[in-house]
C-alpha cells in the first residue's frame, strides 16, 4: 500500500497507514501489516473466487454531508452485494481512497470506523489499497474478492422462458432515503424517515442468500439500478421478456406511508441492493427454504417469458405504461 | 462492471462498457464481457496470488496534458511493477475510471488503446471495474492480480547484514522526463528529451526480472518514491542499515547529460519503477545468471549491515549529506 499524500497538514504516508489501515489488515497475515507492494491472497485452496470493483463518489453516489462511516460501509456493502449477486462469499477487499484536500485525520478516522465495524459484522478484511490526496470529491474505490463454492457463479444469463422472478427485502427503501436526505420524503414519521435514511446509507448486502442460491437459482443479480431496470438486464442477457405483478412487490411500511411515492416509483428507484433472481417454479419449496435458513425475506414477484423487455401488470392484469424505468445518479 | 455515468452528452452505460471496455475482457472467460456483477478469477489450479491497488490521478500522478493512452498504460504498468517487486507474473486488472465532465468518447477511446496495447505487451486482460462521470481531475484505479510461483512472495523484510543491494535499469530518468515535460531539463538534444519523457510516462515493469529472482533475492521492492527512499523502506523492515556507492548506481545517458540534475538528485527522484533487491554474495553469479535470461540490466550498488539509514558514499568514501532522500508528488 503506497500512500501518496501531498498535503503536509495530514498525516504523512506511513503515520496514516500504519495508524489507521494497518489494524484492518491485521487478520490477513498476507496483507503483511500492508508495509508491501501488493499482497498475498492466498488461494492455493483450489477453491475458485470472484472480483468485483466498485467506485463510489461524493456528490454522485453519496451526499457530502452522508456521515464518513457511512460513507465507507456503503462503498464495502455495495462491493459485496454485487459478490453475494454471483453467489460468492466475500473474503478480502482493497480500497483505493480519494481523499478531498479540505479533509483531516477525524474524516479518515470515521471512515476507518465504519470500515472496521462492517469487517467484523462480514467477515471481511483489508488486503491493500492505495491513498491520495487530491483536489476534487472523495471517492471510494472498492475491490472485493469473494469464495465461491463449487466453482460456480450464479450469472444474469441463465434464466429460462417460465422461470419464476424472486427479489429479496423490500424495493425502492434506497430512493425514499434519498428523498429524505433531500427533505422530500413528506408522509413519514420519524421513525419511517430514519429506517430509510439507513437504508440509503447502509444498504443490505444478502451475503447469506447469494451464496445458499447456487444451484437453484437459474440466474441473478443486484438491484442497484432499479427493479425494473435491473430487470431488464437479466432478461436481455437470457433473451427473454418477464411480466412483473406490482401487488406483489414487497414493500416496507415507510414506502407504503410516504406522499408521491407511488409503486411505478419504487420500482424504477435505484441503490436497493437486493437480490433479484429467477427460478424454475419446481424450485418453489427449495427458495422457501433457502429464504428461510438465510434469515432473508424473499418474494415471488414474476415470471420470464419468450420475447423481451419487461412489463409490469397492476392488479387486474393491465400492463403499466412506466414513465422510467431505471434510475440514474444525481 | 456497472457504468454510471451521469452526463448524456457521453456514451451511455452500455455502449461505454460494450463499445470500449468489453474487447478488453475477451480473452478473459470468467470476465463474461463485463456484463455481470463482478467476474470469476478462476484460481482453482491451486497457484496462490498476489493482489495490488494504485491510483493515479490527474495533476498529482500524471499531467492534464500527457497523452490518455500513456495514462492509461502508466497507471496499469505502475500496478505490474508492484506485481513484479513480489515476484508475481501478471495476469489479471480492474480498472475504476473517473472521468471528468470535460473528456468525451475519444479521450476514453485513446485511453482504451493504450491499455489494449499494454495488455498483448504484457500478457494481462481486464476482468472488470467501473467508470463514473464527476467534476474533478481524473482518476484511475487499477487492482492488478498475479500468479506466484512457488507460493513465496518477495517481500521487503527478508535482508540480511552483509547482502548486497541491487538496482535494476537505470535511476533518476522518471524525475527527468517530469521536469523535461515541465520544459525544465537543459542540456538535452531532442532524442534524450524524448527517452526522458518515455521513461516517465512509460514506465517499464520488471515482469520478467521480478519473478526469476524468487528463491535468489533476500527483500526485494520497487522504485517509486527514489532511490534511496525506497532503500530505507526496505533496510527498516529487514531491521538493518544499507550504503550505497554513488558512483555504482548507473545512470543512462540523457540523466548524464541533463545540467542541473546531479546524482545526489537523481537517487531522490520518483517514478522509477526499477526493481531494488538485495541477495547475499553467493548469490552474485544467479543474478548476473537471471538478469541476462530476463533481458534487463541489473547493477550492484551497495550492501546492508546491522543499524539503520541509508548512506551514500563518494568515490573517496565520504558519506554525502542529502538535501532530499524521497519524492513527493506534484
Amino acid at each position: 500500500m503506497v500512500d501518496r499524500t501531498d498535503r503536509p497538514a495530514r498525516s504523512g504516508e506511513f503515520d496514516l497507514i500504519a495508524r489507521y489501515f494497518a489494524p484492518l489488515a491485521a487478520d490477513w497475515p498476507g496483507a503483511f501489516g500492508l508495509t508491501d507492494d501488493a499482497a498475498l491472497l492466498g488461494v492455493s485452496d483450489g477453491v475458485d473466487r470472484v472480483l468485483t470493483t466498485d467506485a463510489l463518489v461524493e456528490g454522485v453516489h453519496f451526499r457530502p454531508d452522508d456521515p464518513p462511516d457511512r460513507v465507507a460501509r456503503k462503498a464495502l456493502r455495495a462491493s459485496l452485494s454485487d459478490l453475494a449477486a454471483m453467489g460468492a462469499t466475500p473474503e478480502v477487499y482493497s480500497l483505493a481512497l480519494q481523499i478531498p484536500a479540505e479533509r483531516d485525520d477525524g474524516w479518515i478516522a470515521a471512515l476507518v470506523q465504519g470500515l472496521a465495524a462492517d469487517q467484523s459484522r462480514f467477515g471481511v478484511t483489508l488486503i491493500g489499497g492505495d491513498t491520495v490526496s487530491a483536489r476534487g470529491p472523495a471517492m471510494l474505490t472498492v475491490t472485493a474478492i469473494g469464495r465461491l463454492a463449487h466453482s460456480r457463479p450464479l450469472r444474469r444469463n441463465g434464466a429460462a422462458a417460465g422461470d419464476d422472478v424472486y427479489v429479496s427485502g423490500t424495493i425502492g427503501d434506497g430512493g425514499l432515503g434519498l428523498r429524505a436526505c433531500r427533505g422530500e420524503a413528506a408522509g413519514l414519521d420519524a421513525a419511517q424517515r430514519q429506517f430509510a435514511v439507513d437504508r440509503y446509507q447502509l444498504p443490505e448486502p444478502r451475503v447469506a442468500l447469494g451464496p445458499a442460491l447456487v444451484g437453484t437459482a437459474s440466474a441473478c443479480l443486484d438491484v442497484s439500478d432499479g427493479l425494473i431496470a435491473d430487470l431488464g438486464h437479466l432478461v436481455r442477457a437470457s433473451g427473454l421478456a418477464a411480466e412483473v405483478l406490482l401487488d406483489d412487490v414487497p414493500w416496507s411500511g415507510a414506502a407504503a406511508a410516504a406522499m408521491d411515492y407511488p409503486a411505478t416509483e419504487r420500482i424504477a428507484a435505484g441503490d436497493d441492493y437486493e437480490l433479484l433472481f429467477t427460478a424454475p417454479p419446481v424450485q418453489r419449496d427449495a427458495v422457501t427454504a433457502i429464504a428461510r435458513t438465510a434469515g432473508t425475506p424473499v418474494a415471488r414477484v414474476g415470471r420470464t417469458m419468450p420475447g423481451s423487455g419487461v412489463r409490469v401488470l397492476d392488479s387486474g392484469g393491465t400492463p403499466l405504461a412506466l414513465a422510467r424505468t431505471g434510475w440514474r445518479h444525481r
